[in-house]
């Protein structure tokens, strides 16, 4: 079983919150048999944080875990505190396989995205 | 003379600023002649500000301004200081255009864009 992890800030403000909800259903919607479960968290904040998503994501039998971090520049919560997360969920659980992307603000397809979202 | 403004958050950190800016670069080489100029801001901390950049445009002629707000989540920044901003503007310069789009995390392109960069 396979799982991608859309992994947000996490805001104070509630509606950001659910944006990421939604958004998530909307990965989900289009990933077709892509993946087994579609799920995200917060790295602060609001919940539930990665390990807890982790966490019930091992229990339900995944065993590949793709965490997608949904920030826009490669800051210190990219390049420090996720790694040092996903560390952490490697050591419990030995037996699955973690993959981090980098962030989504350095997918090549961000500029067309751009001139594309720009046109609306 | 048409023109689109990348208006990112701003950082602390210096590299995270420079993404922007090498982003821009990107959309530039992409966009062909849609734009006759395509051009940053940052809402805070780092330089150009919004109206800064709003100022050089105009001196330079422009008459249509699109801002895209390169933000994941549509919070205070995005629903009130960027309006906010642009009234200012328009009321500077009542003979220019301006567009504000919605933020970049809310486009209909952003499920599609987190599936296929996953994959990389």
């Amino acid at each position: 079983m396979n799982a991608l992890i859309i992994l947000a800030h996490g805001s104070r403000r509630e509606e950001s919150n659910i944006e990421i909800k939604n958004l998530a259903n909307k990965v989900k919607e289009l990933a077709g048999s892509e993946y087994n479960i579609i799920d995200y968290a917060y790295l602060e904040i609001a919940k539930p944080s990665l390990l807890n998503c982790i966490d019930n994501l091992i229990k339900e039998g995944t065993k590949n875990i793709n965490v997608l971090p949904y920030f826009l520049n490669s800051g210190i919560h990219v390049t420090k505190d996720i790694p040092k997360i996903i560390e952490t969920a490697s050591i419990k659980y030995p037996d699955c396989h973690f993959k981090v992307s980098n962030c989504i603000g350095l997918t090549e397809e961000m500029p067309a995205t751009i001139l594309n979202h720009a046109r609306l």
